[in-house]
């Protein structure tokens, strides 16, 4: 990865957004600007130099950090938000017009840096986000590598269901099979949706024993080095009946129309609608209630969304998910998910796992 | 857990904060107002009425988790932002001062909101969290369930401490082990920091092994049933030598010093002063870089802040964390932290693995 390669960039940004400094609270901004991995820090971007602001639990791990990326900025530490904040009025003293990142700080945040610092404070919307669009080739195989620990452990763990676990156990044997492979968190707390929670696009694994001859809705994934992967499978134990077959087969379909049509310079919306569509033409469009699809990479929900009012394109080295489902409530329901990195070939996925309903008899 | 009684108690904090309606946006608030665990939700509490807006994964579930809490609210499905705002400007037609959480809302969300909603918008702080500092029994109850698996899951994993596993190894069978009792995840990744690495308070898991005669800081907690607990213990595998004995006796006695201070009415400042004048005295206080503890349920860190710079007192039934440090960078580190819950007789300590430096010879 070239990491401080990534600032000179964003400060080609400054002049459009009509700001001479940004204040990046973003922390996976801060990670992506400076390599550094811990959870409180905030960095300042004038045209010319960066300074880094953390509390002393950090200092240590900052100094190495930045020296691990080759960035070069100034290090302070604040042990309250109210030091942090000082050290950056003192910053900021002769800067003109500072950019804050308007959904990175809170309301309370803004109102006291008003009142604290001499710029006028612009609020920015996306301007490191749309750096982090498009994907370094040392991103990518950190992604890739996440992928591939979530790929190994479901299929170390599909056998597994045949034995009726609950949903609870299979979730925290899926997460051990990816931490014993490298993964050093999860990408966001495993879903396992079984029978009628399968309907629950959101369910927490419960208590409910996986049965046989029913769906099982499969979403998790992992983070390597900072980098989260996504996938969604959906099985069964054994043939769950033509209904279920059916619905499966329908988004199975709507999943590789998106995949389909992901392209550099293809509207996002558009993916969403070639997954839509095929759904909306069955007549199941109401039970598709979320969008297709998100970006992928430092955060698992980052840009560019693949939804019906996404105004963004696909950009070459895009990371995005394409993850149709069907949900009936008090049924089930079916979601398939590949993470994918756009290449001018179209969507390469990133999640290789095969794609069967039915896992076992 | 009394779930709908809280609301009431919440609205008679409008007056005394000036507004005659609150919109909850932060979400362990939106859980302690309706009992809804999901990840997407924003709360109106007016009055006479509450209104909870989600989206489309979350219909099934809010209308399951309103019903278990007993708690009566209006539920509305709002597919993006976008419609959830509209939803709100239609229900907020006729206040006239709403309060937003100005530490709960972006500040573009703010002023997308000021934008398009009828009445005054005034930055509230604190309004929820402050009902939060008082636990029911039911939460304590939680907690101390959150912190009995994770003393349960350290005396089962010390011994294999022996083995000289890595810290990433170490973490994941903590992790695992607290998982098979029943924690739904958790409360944060755990820290799992040995020899130099305990210098640096909050160190991931790396790949080094842990060896003898070395420190060896273990921080850790899970969730149950939406309740985090939090302890940390720092252990040795055969006696580390004079000098870390030493560092860790003192932590000891600090923390010994921050648990008694703990009772109702006491300031939470004191406590801090009480845990961190041991470390003063002994000349290491420029090595304790952290404050001395922080307020534990919904939220791993909430309030109220034990700090050097809190302006809070302890209420019977609160719960915090005394957790004092010292870090001594390239050397070693020591941290040893309880659970405890504030009681008419002091502190209840709720996580209770004994506190043993040398654990195996």
């Amino acid at each position: 990865m070239d990491v401080s390669g990534r600032a000179p960039r964003l400060r080609a940004r400054f002049d459009d957004a009509g700001i001479d400094a940004l204040l990046v609270t973003r922390l996976p901004n801060v990670r992506y600007l400076t390599g550094f991995s811990g959870s409180a820090a905030m960095l300042l971007v004038t045209i010319d130099r960066m300074l880094v602001v953390t509390d002393g639990r950090y200092e240590t791990q900052m100094g190495e950090q930045l020296a691990a990326a080759g960035v070069t900025a100034a290090v302070e530490i604040g042990a309250t938000q109210a030091d942090q904040h000082a050290i950056f009025a003192g910053a900021t003293e002769g800067v003109g017009r500072l950019g804050l990142e308007a959904h990175g700080i809170t309301w309370a945040e803004q109102r006291t840096l008003a009142a604290l610092l001499t710029p006028e404070l612009v609020p920015t919307e996306q301007l490191v986000e749309q750096e982090r669009l498009v994907k370094d080739d040392g991103e990518v195989a950190r992604i890739r590598a996440a992928c591939a620990i979530g790929d190994a452990a479901l299929a170390e763990l599909l056998p597994t269901l045949e034995e009726g676990p609950t949903e609870a156990d299979f979730a925290v044997a899926l997460e051990h099979a990816m931490r014993r492979r490298g993964a050093t968190a999860m990408s966001f707390d495993p879903i396992v949706a079984s029978g009628p929670n399968a309907a629950k696009p959101h369910h927490r694994p419960s208590e409910r024993r996986i049965g046989r001859r029913e769906l099982v809705v499969l979403d998790f994934g992992c983070i390597v080095d900072g980098y989260c992967s996504d996938i969604t499978r959906t099985v069964s134990v054994g043939d769950p009946g033509t209904d279920a077959r059916g619905m499966w087969d329908l988004v199975a379909a709507s999943q590789a129309a998106g995949r389909a049509a992901v392209a550099p310079g293809v509207a996002c919306a558009d993916v969403d609608r070639a997954s839509r569509d095929v759904i909306d033409a069955a007549g199941f469009g109401d039970a598709f209630v979320h969008s297709t699809g998100h970006g992928v990479g430092l955060e698992i929900h980052e840009a560019p969304r693949v939804a019906r009012t996404a105004s963004g394109t696909l950009n070459r080295h895009t990371v995005v998910t394409v993850e149709p489902g069907v949900y009936l409530p008090g049924l089930g329901g079916v979601r398939i998910e590949d993470t994918v990195v756009v290449t001018d070939d179209g969507a390469v996925p990133l999640t290789e796992a095969p794609k069967s309903l039915v896992v076992a008899s």
